[in-house]
């Protein structure tokens, strides 16, 4: 590797042979209702606690990627997966019923490309002939987590975003043909010193303009070269900051190929949900889903999903404590 | 690879070139004392809640690690951390300090070998040259979070065990000599049903047990073949289970071959310890500290560290929900 470098470069680009992305009610009523595969009405999913809802939702989108890959269970060598939840009790759990060999992660919002990551550097690197990478989020689990049991009816600021309800999974493969998984960028944890848990997308900002200029300067690429260069959640006061922060440094990238998971998921003019979309499944069901649904029809060729996380906790927030963030990404093209 | 296989067998062995092993009062009057790089006298570090303690504790390890390495904090790579908190925020915000690619983990108390196979995953396959491993917990924040706050003064049964306060970081290389992680061994989740929080050990027993047969069957190895296999955390009541569970599928470790690093820190005989120790620093420190020097004094020439983790949280215990465990095996040999 080049010194100072924070891409992998995949040698031999592990082919994404099956997505799933499940979600709840409010994004089944969002723009990209028609991309879902299974879209829940309710959202306890007829299961007695929010938690066991979002992990049913997890449970549903793992298997039905594996299905859709053609596989069994037991073909999938290594499961990578992390969620919101503390000690990522979804995915642990799921992890349990799917009796797979488990690398379990934690990278908030961000954990969409982190796991698809590793699960490309176990398949390019010969560890691995199929791994799965997977998430979710729920929209009252968080809630109840990180801020106030939606049963409260707390009001909000317009800054805040609304968590995505869904789940999304990749089987990816050595052999086969389709998207591939050609490089990741793992990014630095940034800090600028926002403190507002309601302002998340302008926390986020900046690690992802990080990553996205190390990316371009690992890779010797310019924007031009993708089709579509995607945020992970920042939503409507983020993305504009991402912009500023890129033109900065003289990266500027057309508004036909930028765009943001959280302001695509959600119809946000229409929506109640302020800023727009976050949460662990925001990127993954808008990439698993709706991105790479447009890459297997032939209308994008080469994407780039910046998937951004905000690393804090409640007692951190409690203790005065700033919002420290990040940003992993991840390259997927047609042959 | 070969097919079923939960191991990795790495091609170009990393070497690890730097470790540290902090730990606070109650390890400092343990067994390994002496092996320890630094003893903290008092639990808060002179800091204002006990989560910037075991921040603490993380900063002075990776930083000890790297410095131990001749390195500065610019050579390394990627940082690959978590540890017990919520959100894992000790590993988030001393990778904010430390200014590094981060990549969050979380395995429970496995975290210390999860990120250590990883870290040795990106060496062996060329895209790192110095990786950073670490993981932290501390007595006082994991009581507070998991049961309840020491200041309590709450009973415990003896099945209990005691959180190790402390940090543990090593710093691996693709080039040096000394000892080197030959292979891992990524565990499934087990769990057989067992709900007491009380009793760690013997819910992470199953699988700690299926981690060894799995890392035996696929290296061709027997357990003549290690010096030393240690448990990672399973202490009294779930180390005799563990030998129990492999004799019945005819393993045998020797009882001077096999240990445990909750039973190897502390002298539970005489220390107020109940079982033994437990956390993610437990066999982080006993590691790093302990079984390190020994190798690297020509003491120990290949061995086989299990660690266990526990993926429970409150909320799933108050759920009725039982324990699902992990544990994932390293091996790490003198050339």
């Amino acid at each position: 590797m080049l010194k100072g470098q924070q891409t992998w470069k995949f040698q031999h680009p592990p082919v994404i042979i099956g997505t799933s992305a499940i979600v709840g009610p409010e994004e089944g009523q969002g723009p990209l209702a028609t991309d879902f595969d299974l879209i829940h009405e309710q959202l306890d999913l007829q299961e007695q606690t929010w938690e066991k809802a979002e992990r049913k939702l997890l449970e549903q989108a793992t298997h039905m990627a594996i299905t859709k890959a053609n596989l069994t269970a037991n073909h999938i060598d290594y499961f990578i997966g992390g969620d919101l939840l503390n000690q990522i009790i979804s995915n642990s759990f799921a992890a349990r019923s799917l009796n797979m060999p488990f690398i379990g992660v934690f990278g908030a919002c961000s954990t969409s490309m982190e796991s698809l990551a590793l699960a490309a550097l176990l398949i390019d690197s010969g560890n691995a002939d199929y791994a799965l990478a997977a998430t979710c989020s729920h929209n009252c689990t968080v809630e109840k987590q990180f801020r106030y049991p939606t049963e409260y009816g707390a009001q909000k600021p317009p800054t805040a975003q609304f968590t995505v309800t869904g789940a999304g999974a990749a089987v990816i493969s050595s052999r086969g043909t389709g998207p591939r998984v050609t490089s990741a960028t793992i990014g630095k944890v940034m800090d600028m010193g926002l403190k507002d848990p309601f302002n998340m997308g302008g926390a986020m900002a900046p690690a992802a303009a990080d990553t996205i200029r190390t990316h371009l300067h690992d890779t010797g690429r310019k924007p031009e070269d993708y089709d579509l260069i995607v945020t992970g959640d920042l939503a409507s006061v983020g993305h504009p900051i991402v912009k500023d922060l890129l033109k900065k440094t003289k990266i500027y990238i057309d508004n036909t190929t930028f765009n943001d998971c959280g302001l695509m998921v959600f119809d946000i003019e229409k929506q109640a949900v302020q800023a727009g979309g976050s949460g662990s499944a925001c990127s993954a069901v808008v990439t698993y889903g709706h991105i790479l649904k447009r890459m297997n029809k032939g209308e994008l060729k080469r994407v780039l999903i910046v998937a951004t996380g905000a690393l804090l906790s409640p007692l951190s927030y409690q203790q005065g404590e700033s919002i420290p963030c990040i940003a992993h990404a991840v390259s997927i093209e047609m042959d």
